[in-house]
């Protein structure tokens, strides 16, 4: 069927506001990286999974592509859509369905929005725990499908560690409900792990049950100065140990990225002095105020009496709080430095330091004069690396990759943390991972989707 | 090949001692509840990983039946062998082989025991968090492929979420080795989460990276009486939001399970009066005692006041602590009332109460006279139900089976927990899975194992 008169088929079936096309999708921008035109011949705007099914039955017998858009935030080209291509924006699918508070659980359709889901949850005294810097406007169903990460996985672990049930729509439109609302289910294979993660290459997640938590009653922030690599580990380690089951964050920053976020043209001044290698805010989500603040200056200033701290601030107000994670948020600093390209690559702690001591010689000895920051959620084992070495062509971008990604695989590090891998890192996907390993992703996606129509491309070639 | 022929091939390859037949298998014993001789062929023993591979090419050649066999500690008849299949033991493959403390993890084979885990995390400081009855002869790959669960789920979650790398043997002998060392790797789909929780049949685990956490310094114990079943959920929100991330077992007792284990012949006397409807273990693991006492004992008192709880004791020693956990642990009491048909059910809190009343009106109507003890983790949304009722011939369990299994579905429930399926509960998965479902689920059994060598007849017919 010629991609027209299946848009004419689906146009009828859906109504007419539920097809965009022509102006309508070229208005509209790809995302917060390209900032392009959406190329997509058409955006489909289901309103509920019903629609997403019928959807996805007419493009099956059709062989028609179909790539699934949430919220557009996602970093590594994953939702990028041809002019062949059909795009299925969930945005009308956003409602929250059901907040059960004796269970600790919310039902929500894929396109609710990160904010509103939190702000949900709050209202009932409870948390949802996943956060990251795109709340405004992801929704649930792609922060799902890419497993999502954030600021507070040491605690709570990735999105997929926050859904306990989910539904998805598979190629040929068959839709397969395992919205379980408790955190054990074994009976039979866990489904919901197929489609968390693979970026919507073997399904679109249309519905899902997030796990919530109790909202913390107390919060204490501390910003630290260390002196040495060494000394990271064996703080985060003491920290972990001496905080009980409350640090929900260990960020480092390397010296050039504290300066970048303290000195202006960035807002933020300088918390501690800017002569230090690493820089770590530790985060501590409780219960009881008073006595864990205690405890966690306390545990601080033993640590700093041991020297696996050099200097060390704690927050005294929400302000202060507020003023610390301000520099780690800012990465509108790194416009400075445009064109740069953003890494996001993990790897067990211990072999952190040689890394970036070997990543930044060879950039140096390649691009003299480049610029290379250097921050992450260490106590993830996930580092960010924002380079910038002049000229943004493909050739240089390349040279940096090959760079960056050709250190990892004898570090047991992986070329994507938390990103994912789109089409941006399809090329080093078999630098982190084994023929067998390749292999068997192509067997699940041929198995799901023979056709080869979901989201083509991504993930895989 | 003839089974025979096949057998003399392994020997030859793998050497006489990693195969066992005749009375060396049948010497052994199928497993803690059926306590019959293995009936398998033969017990192939491998050493490492390339003779689970080497074992399996031959016997995928073949279209020979494998069935893994880990510590044989499964609940639902999950590693049954029949005589024209062979057990592939994972027994001489205990090693642990790396523990890297600032990484916090610990890479071993499948065959190491649960507790050798545990004591060589204790060694360095550190915490294994799974925890079970059978820690002492269940194997970590087994644990792995049933995604065991236990008593700390509500702090450190399933086997899954402790499990960071994976390698296990496709079919077919491919070894897929995804051994990483981190939390985060979205680099590609997850392809463990296919190995866990499927109980053997779309790979045999050979190899595992655990997730480590440092070990808590603290800990405080609640016995608790309760008066409604509705001030269970409040009481578990209560203690979650007031001790934080501290909370690590919420395990209640119908008041049935409570007399059994606190009345002759159980060793236990009550710890509080037998008279109440429900009880329930609070458990908490922090790092700093005195203040987390303090704390505890401020939450459950205000519990109590607020009458969540009707009474409460709170364990000063660790005596008195070993005291109300030997409550719940003493399951042999359930021998006194042989033949007994064990369930373990998951469904929202919510719905708990009236499903142990339907349930036990019907078992009541069916079969007067019967026992039925009810007890969980309900902060997992997990209940225990053992049932005697009289007999146990086929037909009465099935009476039985339905009785249980047909109140599920309505309930957004599932007919196993953590149990798993295995042979026991196959023809009840329909009732809690959907049809597509379980068309996806034979997809993916089809695409991995296509002759249907693994496990065979297990979780899907």
């Amino acid at each position: 069927m010629a991609l027209n008169t299946l848009l004419e088929a689906l146009t009828q079936t859906l109504g007419p506001g539920a097809v965009l096309t022509g102006s309508e999708v070229r208005s509209r921008s790809a995302g917060w990286i390209s900032r392009e035109p959406i190329e997509a011949a058409a955006i489909l705007r289901p309103r509920d999974t019903a629609e997403v099914s019928r959807i996805l039955q007419f493009c099956h017998a059709a062989g028609q592509p179909v790539v699934a858009h949430g919220g557009l935030t996602g970093l590594v080209d994953g939702s990028h859509a041809h002019a062949n291509e059909i795009a299925l924006s969930l945005e009308l699918m956003n409602r929250i369905e059901d907040l059960d508070e004796s269970g600790l659980t919310m039902t929500v359709q894929a396109g609710a929005v990160l904010q509103a889901i939190q702000q949900k949850a709050e209202s009932a005294g409870l948390l949802f725990p996943l956060d990251l810097g795109a709340r405004g406007s992801a929704m649930i169903g792609g922060l799902i499908s890419t497993n999502a990460g954030g600021n507070r996985v040491i605690r709570y672990g990735m999105t997929r560690n926050l859904v306990l049930g989910l539904e998805a729509v598979l190629a040929d439109g068959t839709v397969v409900s395992s919205l379980y609302p408790v955190i054990k289910n074994n009976s039979g294979y866990d489904l919901k792990q197929l489609f968390i993660g693979s970026e919507g290459t073997l399904g679109i997640v249309t519905r899902a049950i997030l796990r919530l938590v109790p909202q913390p009653r107390s919060q204490n922030t501390a910003f630290l100065a260390v002196n040495e690599f060494a000394h990271l580990p064996l703080l985060l380690r003491e920290l972990s140990a001496g905080l009980g089951g409350t640090l929900s964050a260990f960020e480092v920053m390397w010296n050039e990225f504290y300066r970048l976020v303290t000195t202006p043209p960035a807002r933020q001044s300088p918390v501690l002095p800017q002569t230090f290698p690493y820089y770590v805010i530790a985060d501590a989500l409780g219960s009881d105020q008073k006595p864990e603040q205690e405890r966690f200056e306390a545990v601080l200033m033993a640590a700093v009496d041991k020297g696996l701290a050099a200097d060390c601030v704690v927050a005294l107000s929400a302000s202060e709080r507020a003023a610390i994670w301000a520099m780690r948020d800012d990465v509108d600093q790194f416009h400075q430095f445009r064109p740069w390209f953003g890494f996001d690559v993990s790897m067990p702690i211990r072999h952190m330091e040689t890394y970036v001591t070997e990543v930044r010689a060879q950039l140096n000895a390649e691009f003299p004069g480049n610029v290379c920051f250097v921050f992450g959620h260490m106590g993830d084992g996930n580092l960010h690396l924002n380079v910038h070495v002049g000229g943004g062509d493909p050739e240089a971008r390349h040279a940096v990759e090959e760079i960056l990604y050709s250190r990892l695989q004898s570090r047991q590090g992986a070329v994507s943390a938390e990103h994912g891998i789109g089409l941006e890192k399809r090329a080093y996907l078999p630098l982190c991972r084994t023929p067998e390993e390749m292999n068997l992703m192509r067997t699940l996606k041929r198995a799901m989707d023979p056709k080869g129509i979901l989201n083509p491309g991504k993930v895989l070639a």
